[in-house]
């Protein structure tokens, strides 16, 4: 586990929220794992769109953090998703990957998928542009 | 405002839980508020991506819902996000417009924004693709 | 070879403007190629964007089609796709590979890539939706 | 008319090839049309999706580069394009406007039109990434 991704991702009060954790963020991969809670939910009561997405960013965010050099920060440019399927089930997990690391951007594409009793159903898609902000700490309070 | 909007709206956990409030859906058009908590934050203490396209997807869903028959329910298809500036402020804000209403597929385009001082930003450009389900209502309990 | 996508491919005059052919398509997969020619290019000589998202898109409407009823046409509704690197080489190829195949809607990734000299490096990532059109015929004159 | 823009237009291949015209181009905006031939089109005979895209991307290009400085290029890093209706028409139209303007990045939205018997009925919504490469001439040779 890359240190630097594990201390940023406990800064971000949205993934405390979730109650998610950062399974993973080491060479160019993460893992975000949130438990099912009905406070997470669309109005049929799945995970909402909202936090298959918000992981699978925050997933994508590490992966390419997990890559970049120590005096750089990371900044999500944009991000396309595609649901595949209702997000049912008592788990979410995204799971993200470099496809190009380049010096300024980083090109990420991350599956969640929904764990229900144990089976595994790939609930979205996600391609994305990360980019490296150099001679910034990711450390910045806000201001 | 569109009724059943409203009440859609007020079963999703996920928007209770982000303190959101649907200030207008009728005629293809929604707005979502969100006010910014230390709960909805990114790592540098802005509001999280993933509030910015929580927020717009949900508001894309509701125009579109707007003006889907009574029979329908509304799914998200896909999206895709833009980050143009950081979402600091004390309220985000995502105004969503149906680009294109057909009989199965609508397409949205949302912008959202954050409020500073009174001073409106646009952090983020939203394009999406919602599904029209005939003969299903929106009110569904998980199974 | 499916033969309808076969067949449907040679009616579409883009492809053969661009001298693409269709190498495969069958199984919710396709791959066209596409050889390098100085009318295809961008202001610096490498393959334009145009050319490669027109073949990533191509590629994905059969691999789509390739899984659909037979009474069914095929449309795209959106893709997003990323530029990796410059498209540079003597052959520009795109392989399509349907990842969720609905009823309405199927959604498609493919990757395009540039061969030089017998060296494969991939350019663009390719993430689409495409919908599927019953009781219509893809043999539809222009109106 | 931005004369970086007019010259690297008349270098790219692919605008040639469909017979497209760069109408404008300044200020962060760009215009180009394109004639219907048989050549452009799908299996149904509407101007392929390829082309749509191409022009929306070609438009969006050079509509970001029109406030770029001297010693700059622009390459496209990402596009997301939404097809809204058929592409039926005797003439093709990509409308881009900068929607944020960074140093680094600027992201671009285009509306393509199709014009028949002089009715103006947008087809495709996009909405891009572009790159602003410092220091890079955009007159470089094909290596």
């Amino acid at each position: 586990m890359d240190r630097r991704c594990k201390d940023s991702f406990e800064r971000q009060g949205l993934m405390g929220l979730f109650g998610a954790s950062l399974i993973e963020a080491a060479d160019g991969r993460a893992v975000i794992d949130v438990p099912y809670g009905s406070d997470l939910t669309q109005q049929h009561g799945y995970f909402h769109a909202g936090v298959v997405s918000s992981i699978a960013d925050t997933a994508s965010g590490y992966a390419a953090f997990s890559i970049m050099p120590d005096d750089a920060s990371v900044l999500t440019v944009e991000f396309k998703i595609n649901l595949l399927n209702p997000a049912a089930g008592e788990l979410l997990r995204a799971e993200a990957a470099v496809r190009k690391g380049g010096r300024t951007l980083v090109v990420v594409s991350t599956t969640v998928s929904a764990i229900k009793d144990g089976k595994v159903t790939p609930c979205a898609e996600f391609l994305g542009t990360m980019i490296v902000l150099r001679n910034t700490s990711d450390m910045v309070a806000r201001n």
